[in-house]
């Protein structure tokens, strides 16, 4: 039988509720400027941590893993830019883009050519201020709009970063809700965007959310939501579990969650995992509009995951993809770019996979040959003669499937029917003692 | 060497005048009161019985047949409604849809209050009586036009079954012709409808014209037709031929043949055996219009032969399918539905699959390295330049793709050639001493 | 490191200059009279050999080759046919067609009903004299334009075919460029066709100019350019070189390659080996247009190579294919029908091809767990944010599908980058110590 997941992430008005409530989280966490390392990161997590129980680790800087090493933590206490008059051109208090992430301090002088090969900015949008990293060369930077810099004027400016970057550590915070079984499903999500709104404040509140919702239910599987910086972030997180990732079923990456587009699931690199099956059908089935996009080692950190020594099967889910609206990177994602409905729908979308995930058993039919007598166990209707309602096709389906071959979730594909029909079809066929569940339903299992 | 099978099935007319004969069989059979068991069978199975030699099984009641018991067997002599004045409402004389099948005996005077859960009509339709059963529950009904049923006004009326249903045994009748093989294709045909005419008169009559059809012809394979009621009677077939199977290299299941529906095809659930192959590429070449479905697990008696403990190369053929035409299982399912040239090429067409399965050799090219020389064998034109003929063409065709592999329906698959043409030139590949037949023909083989 | 192959045959430019040479070449080649053996061939041969090393075979008539013996061997000096008044009617003087290949000697006077069954016209095409054969029944023909034909009158007429049909032998030529690997791949093109110009004097000039352009540069594999009558010259040299064919590749069979059809890849056998997939992928990204078709046993010598017994990673290309347009095999297939763009965009194809066959190497990724960094090797851009370049997208690509089972080609082709683009980033990310090559480089490979 079984068990009801996600209980309060069930209907429209459930989840809008719950995008409200995801929206409000994003303003409290919209200022913190937040990078790879550093006490942004920390207090992001913290916040986190007040909705769900929240396990912080640290990783000190200099830990190999695997190809790279955790770089030094950076934090940043303020940072402006002066003219000649003492007037703040661009002030790090205003937008945490300002900064590049990651840049060294500096406290100087300068021309304004001298200052030029400094700045950033997107001539194409003159407004927007564009987001910039420099993890792994060190340098310094700020980013402007390209109106203000336009607007500079040649003489002496003054530049001030008051950064450090220095031995620390890689903070990343993981959610366990444990099932029956020791089988994991993981979401993971970037947690290392500054003020950036769709990209990436979506991804954590509505991972924050899927993970209190799943504390309010029962799960036949265990399920990790991992909160960590991206690319390094996974990257560690991987090396760090390796030895357990015999017991990682599947997983999604989050991000991108709020903006107008229609929900686009990237297939893991595989491409015929449980979760392919899984998000096209329930995308197919609930979503309003839906993209299914192939998989391409270029994007989140689905990259880590779908590595050739991993090869999870790890799928990613966003509404649009990144580089995929023009506010992408920039200070224009902010919170104009999201929509309530479609953090809604999102939030809704994911629940229902996690549900089909959780739901998706492999049975053996224990009557194969020919069709089980169902009326006598009271699953069919006397009177002959007339049409058969959906729920008999249901029936009729899981018997004729189950041959330890076919998940539910195939079953729903071949037969066209809602997953929810054939899992209740199931769990009566179950009680009726026509099915037994088989053993790999507990193994890792490519579903193909 | 293939035989030839069916040399009295072959061009339009010869199918034409076939139909004609069926149609005129099936108006004997039409009055008769079938079920899934008792005398109504019986007298089916006799008149059948006319035409071609026929084995008929008695399988006592209570025999336990997998998951399912043979049920009590049912008669009836008369049954009818009477209303206050003695008028006669209803008279199973009159139709035998109108007592609803495996109706107890009852002989008593009641309310029209008390009548009306007893009886079955169509709002929609309300000219029509509907065909109802209740095989398994105990229970008494009346089917009854809907325009009859409004009519009937407030009082008494006395409602007599004479029916009875006991201990008996269930009735079904198998043809075999004896093929150079031990291999068998199946027809399965149910014989358990009362007086329908396209459900089920029309798969009565084809398949009985097909088996007097084999009588005429020389076949590799043996061909064994089975008329016996739905779903108990495969049931109870498979239960009885269980260690009998291997023998079974593909089969079909016949119904519903008359309509004006487009020849229907219905895959089996591996989708990709041998039957499927065939049934394929014989309606794409030789139907008029034709439509493939994938199998799905509620129809006819291919649910039996599909289920996962059997799962044999068993497709179905009809021309609409259950539940998609507005007459079916209703009185309306009369002699209006069924039209003369559907019912002969549906005969065409079965007879053309029978053929190509008949003559569905593998066979391997004895000189694989290069082409044969053809021209000294005399199977090539001698002046070189010109097009090749399409028999030419067959010739290399089978030459190039016979390495055991491709059975010749593949090859005439591939090639898009005629499968007669295709044959034809493995028969004089054959004579020409560049063919042998593999063993593979003489086991059960998954054309795939 | 991938070597430079066919440095010369790279711009449209060079291709356009090297078709204007190849079109002077089959300028000098037209008047000669070639059949399956006899002077035409050898001096056809010699005349390949004044531009690149070839090795030339003669094989005695009488050799066994598989089902197959070397015919006799086949010259004609003159052939005329003259009118009672001794005009002469035809002479094949004037062209090469117009005495039937294999013709045996005449020299006689007859009625025009007696020569009537020796004459070859096409009724359809009035003014164009037909190719005809004869090369396994002893007869003799005149062809004639059927203008020609109906203007002859009632009367005597002479005819004189001075031929020899004797012992002698079949005569091919070889090309190799020796590779660093002993892999070879093969280039067939036919050499039989008398004054035909498209069919085939373009297959001969393009292959011989590949030959040339090859030995301009360094190569990894091998390449066998074969210069051989069709049908029993690649019999003959399959027989020859059957205990070698485990070297062979892949190959493909060239003709018919100045027309101003769309270039038409023909599938091998197996349909999807690396010539398959590599020839699709060049005429994607590089063709102005293009067809694939599928394997048919009818057309050149790819029906040789892909015999059951051989079944060789061989295909063909052409332009138009044969049989598929009106001039085929007539006196119209003369210089009208050949462009010389059309021949340069064969010939840049042709040398694309082999260029990605050479490069296509298989790699696996040194260390494949998660990403590596290639920031420190200096291959990544080192401000992150914006969008990566193409050849930043390249590098991802290879590592992330290089795990042993995808070439290089089926890389280009999931990701959609050019070959190219691919190939140089396996160079970069090989040169960094990141990818080793895989032995099976080294093996007959079935690129799946």
């Amino acid at each position: 039988m079984t068990p009801e997941l996600l209980p309060t992430l069930r209907s429209t008005a459930e989840c809008r509720q719950q995008a409200d409530a995801a929206l409000e989280f994003m303003h409290e966490l919209y200022p913190i400027c937040r990078s790879i390392t550093g006490d942004g990161v920390r207090r992001t997590l913290a916040a986190v941590g007040a909705h769900i129980p929240l396990e912080i680790h640290e990783v000190p800087s200099g830990t190999q893993v695997f190809d790279w090493e955790v770089p030094k933590e950076w934090n940043v206490r303020e940072a402006w830019l002066a003219d000649a008059q003492g007037r703040r051109v661009l002030d790090f208090r205003n937008h945490t883009l300002h900064v590049m992430s990651y840049s060294l301090p500096v406290d100087a002088v300068m021309s304004l050519e001298e200052l030029q090969p400094h700045l950033h900015s997107l001539p194409e949008h003159p407004d927007w201020i564009p987001y910039r990293t420099s993890y792994y060369r060190e340098d310094w930077g700020l980013c402007v709009s390209h109106r203000v810099r336009e607007s500079l004027v040649p003489g002496q400016y003054r530049v001030r970063i008051d950064s450090t970057l220095a031995p620390g550590s890689l903070t990343y915070g993981e959610f366990l809700h444990r099932g029956q079984s020791e089988q994991e499903v993981l979401l993971f999500t970037h947690v290392c965007h500054p003020s950036l709104c769709n990209d990436n404040l979506t991804g954590i509140a509505v991972a924050a959310a899927l993970a209190a919702g799943l504390r309010a239910g029962q799960a036949r599987l265990s399920y990790r939501v991992v909160f960590a910086p991206g690319t390094i972030g996974s990257i560690t997180w991987l090396a760090r579990n390796e030895q357990r990732l015999g017991a990682l079923r599947c997983g999604l990456v989050l991000g991108l969650l709020g903006d107008r587009g229609p929900l686009t699931y990237k297939r893991s690199r595989r491409g015929d995992t449980e979760i392919d099956r899984i998000a096209s059908l329930v995308l197919r089935q609930q979503a309003r509009a839906h993209q299914l996009v192939d998989f391409s080692p270029y994007g989140y950190d689905e990259r880590q995951f779908c590595s050739p020594g991993f090869n999870l099967a790890v799928g990613r889910l966003t509404r649009s993809a990144n580089n995929a609206y023009p506010e992408y990177h920039t200070s224009a994602d902010n919170f104009a770019v999201v929509d309530a409905d479609c953090l809604a729908e999102s939030l809704q979308v994911c629940a229902a996979i996690l549900r089909t995930i959780d739901g998706n058993c492999t049975y053996v039919n224990l009557s194969p040959k020919c069709e089980p007598r169902l009326g006598k166990r009271g699953l069919y209707r006397a009177t002959g003669g007339a049409h058969p309602a959906e729920f008999e096709h249901a029936l009729l389906w899981v018997l004729n499937q189950s041959d330890g071959g076919y998940s539910l979730a195939a079953i729903a594909e071949r037969s066209g029917l809602p997953f929810a029909t054939i899992a209740q079809a199931a769990d009566a066929l179950l009680q009726a003692g026509l099915l037994a569940a088989t053993e790999t339903q507990d193994v890792r299992q490519r579903d193909t």
